[in-house]
């Protein structure tokens, strides 16, 4: 340590919010090179490699092969997939000298689909995993956290391209598997939840997100069985139908002026002899859909009354359709859309579609708005007195709800994703038109899979959720070092006798920082927690009686070993033997 | 081999002109992706990540500490070092989305000069030495050769901080000498050759250059001593000054229209009574020259009538000034200036700096322009009849020129540019103000060294220096497999027996690229020679009579080896022994 580049800082930077931020700068780890943008010190590289050669062995085991693709990408493949217009500001673009455009690369599902039509052309070439561990370029909007959401950063992706569907689940599986060996190894705490619906016909896909309150990612997960999604991909449990039998007559109110749903609440509470809440009432939302390379169409949306519309969910329910809300304009432009007092009725005069809730099916009765100013209906019953064009996720999703899978209550949790599984299918094989020779000699189209990891990320997710107030806490599969060897007792033969030990412990494959500065045992001793190496071997005052001490960074605990067996007891500590 | 994602190609790729390009595309190592951008295939990353190994273990053992830089950076570090401007079209520049300007970083020497100012504040600190290995980005003119020159590449740069010049020396040797490891263990033909003159106080700087035939950067060699340099930093050897005495009187001659040095060596035999050649003739060249901050001057240039001006060696030798060739507007404003029949007098008279080459000593006499149109001077004798203000090196090398070291003549030679050591001096350390305390308490100005060294580039090298007509020959350190084992019998035993050779050999250590594909023996043969691994093992026909072959693809020795004592063999051959 007294040649290591390397100088531990006593404040917090004034950029930083996270613990694993402020952790990583104090302890020398990282530094900002500018907004988003960090150089790695050699402590922090060392991590970083680390976690690197675990992806790599445990993508080489599952049978995926390495190759390593440029950041720096033409357009011309992004045009042909219409990315390069649908990543908007989101990427870096930039001009060469002779003007042609280029890019950062954010992830390279074209330039893999590209290179394997350029190879191979044979179903017997097939399946195969192609898989780079590569420096990424984003151009977030508020680059933020340290490592954890910046615009230069390295991950881990790969590709799969198989014959057919039972090939890309197989594939899928695979790195399912692998990710979850990999984030053992790493020994970061995770969910995998479920990334889409599938409502729209989306294919499988799973994200995998580290338990972490500050994680930008919410989800929820079930109180009682392993449940785990997306807020996007939560499906709401249907309800049975009720019979339409004995159920009263529909009836309009004049209601005067309530176009909220506080101010219609409590006029039935008024006018009604039952108790009414906002469960009761049916909220309309109107809206309008594009779906690709179609016009816009207007869209009602039925929720019960306490529930708000959550805008990602119902973006995720329309994908790739773009959603936006009604303007003033189309207002005026339907005068059968009463604002304030919609009802389904009005909604489908208006030639729109009706989509509601899942949890209005048929036979639950409702209040909601009679398409008049001042008016609305009460007792409308779904299946009798209006039949809704479909069904929509839209609704938000509430702690206390019921769990999908029927186990359990829903509760939200927050995380930080890490990595991402996903069955592409053949989106970009069809934009490329990649097809391979089928056994019976016509052209079969591939079908792919897109798979994410990230490497730089997962430096800054360990240091998140392995931190306490006096600083980080490596596991041992990454720690940039095994042992933090410290001299804390200026006797020459204590100096000479640690410098031996740190020797024979080199000697042993152990990898050892060894502070023979000549600072105060209390620096070395509050650098050593802040650097966070498992194990801390001090030879201080015990060196008198023939001892040294082993500690352990992440339980507290100490024990005086004899300085014979130190080696040994240190070796033993370090396999976890 | 039957699942390796490699597809080797019979034809050169059109683009290729080189033998390392064509042979790296035709072998399946790499794939263009864009102009001068190239994607790894799994046995190019293979050999990529084999040479970087090397060099982060030489780099290690001398001392430097690894880190990693962004490859991605802001503006105002190059705007302090005047390098945003100077970069011009080299490099790649764009903007982020809230238009802040950042470039893609071709060298990084302005961020390590803010990083150790950053961190190190005292000379105990001091010395120290980083590196990284990282992508780097220049948008050249005109990408070529495949991975010899693109745009993006990756380079080991590293960077010295050190408080005296006996201490930049030092650090400078050290990496001298690591780059000698360096190279030696990864089997390349090299020189190290001087690179600048000095002429104008520039600071020590080697170029390692990679001896090869296609190779953009021409240097020079004696043909009896080590010595090499690039032209540019050439010194030529300053003959002895002759005598005064008894040479004959300065004559004026009317040689009608003689403005070449061959019109003129023309008249010459024709006139006067004794033979004449060009090398008695001082052809005069006229410039203009700015320095930084200056305005521009004329100056004359006097070489022996048998050479022409190098333009890139005046360029060196009056650097950082900038140099253009007189326009016609010059010489109508200087009426004493007579085009084609210039001489010393002229110049002068004209108000310009009068330069001769390191030849033209006192007591030589030349024949030269009178400054009058159709006029010529005899006998101008240097040192007598006019004074020169200084001498320049800009006189074209030859091949048979003395050796400035005194042993031996010049011989010119090609190479590609593969280190480069440099003492930068306090150049970045000035522009950032970067000091230390220096032992007696007052601030001390840092100097530094730059020493980049390319890792990409050298795979492209090894091809290039290591191939024949059949395709690549790689040395072991680099090879990706250390062998190649090829199944060429159908024979059931014969297949068993290759499988389970592979299986020994791996289990022995030995990387092995394994032919098991349904192919024919010519195909798997042609595919060894073309992928290069050193040693290919055979099992053919021989299999019955208990013997495989072990062939070296370098030498193309080959021995059968009893199947026995396979493993053995091949594990000898493979290690040396």
């Amino acid at each position: 340590m007294s040649s290591l580049f390397l100088r531990t800082l006593r404040d917090d930077p004034a950029d930083a919010e996270v613990p694993s931020h402020k952790l990583l700068v104090r302890a020398g780890y990282i530094r900002r090179a500018a907004p988003g943008i960090y150089t790695w010190l050699p402590l922090g590289l060392r991590v970083f490699r680390k976690i690197e050669d675990v992806v790599r062995e445990e993508m080489n085991a599952m049978g995926a092969q390495e190759i390593l693709l440029p950041a720096l990408l033409p357009r011309e493949p992004y045009e042909t997939s219409g990315r390069w217009t649908e990543y908007g500001d989101n990427v870096f673009k930039l001009k060469d000298r002779k003007g042609a455009d280029m890019m950062l690369g954010p992830t390279h599902e074209e330039l893999f689909t590209q290179l394997v039509k350029g190879e191979y052309s044979s179903y017997k070439d097939l399946p195969v995993i192609l898989y780079q561990i590569q420096t990424k370029y984003r151009d977030e909007e508020r680059p933020r956290a340290g490592l954890l959401r910046g615009r230069e950063f390295v991950m881990k992706d790969s590709y799969s391209f198989d014959t057919s569907d039972a090939g890309l689940q197989q594939s899928y599986d695979l790195h399912r598997a692998a990710y979850q060996r990999i984030f053992e190894r790493l020994n970061v705490q995770y969910v995998i939840v479920a990334a889409t619906s599938g409502a729209m016909g989306g294919s499988a896909s799973e994200e995998f997100l580290a338990e972490c309150e500050v994680g930008e990612d919410t989800f929820v997960r079930s109180t009682e069985s392993g449940y785990a999604a997306n807020v996007e991909a939560v499906v709401t449990p249907v309800p049975d139908a009720l019979p339409l039998d004995g159920l009263p007559e529909v009836s309009i109110h004049d209601t005067g002026e309530t176009p909220t749903i506080a101010t219609l609440v409590d006029w039935a509470n008024g006018a009604l002899d039952r108790e009414v809440t906002a469960a009761d009432t049916l909220k309309n939302l109107l809206v309008k859909i594009r779906r690709p390379g179609k016009d816009w169409e207007i869209v009602g949306i039925g929720i019960p009354g306490d529930r708000d519309v959550d805008m990602k969910r119902l973006e995720a329910a329309v994908e790739p359709a773009e959603v936006v809300l009604l303007t003033e304009d189309d207002f005026a432009a339907n005068p059968a859309l009463v604002r304030g007092y919609i009802g389904p009725k009005g909604v489908q005069a208006a030639g729109g579609t009706y989509l509601v809730d899942p949890r209005v099916v048929t036979g639950t009765r409702w209040i909601t708005g009679a398409d008049e100013k001042g008016k609305h209906v009460v007792d409308l019953v779904a299946g009798r007195d209006f039949t809704p064009d479909g069904v929509i996720e839209a609704a938000e999703v509430r702690a206390g709800d019921p769990s999908p899978d029927g186990h359990g209550v829903l509760e939200a949790a927050r995380g930080i994703e890490i990595g991402h599984i996903f069955q592409l299918g053949r989106k970009y094989a069809d934009a490329f038109e990649l097809d391979v020779l089928g056994e019976n000699g016509k052209p079969v189209r591939v079908t792919m899979g897109s798979y994410g990891l990230g490497v730089s990320r997962m430096v800054a997710v360990l240091a998140e959720q392995r931190h306490d107030e006096k600083g980080l806490i490596w596991p041992r599969e990454v720690a940039p070092y095994d042992v933090h060897l410290v001299i804390a007792n200026k006797d020459e033969a204590a100096v000479a006798g640690a410098q031996q030990l740190a020797e024979q412990l080199d000697a042993a494959g152990i990898e050892v920082l060894f502070d023979d500065r000549k600072a105060s045992p209390g620096v070395k001793f509050k650098d050593a927690e802040l650097l966070g190496m498992p194990t801390v071997v001090v030879v201080g005052r015990g060196w008198a009686d023939g001892t040294v001490e082993v500690r352990d960074r992440a339980s507290g605990e100490a024990a005086a070993v004899p300085t014979d067996g130190a080696v040994d007891a240190v070796v033993a500590a370090v396999r976890g033997a």
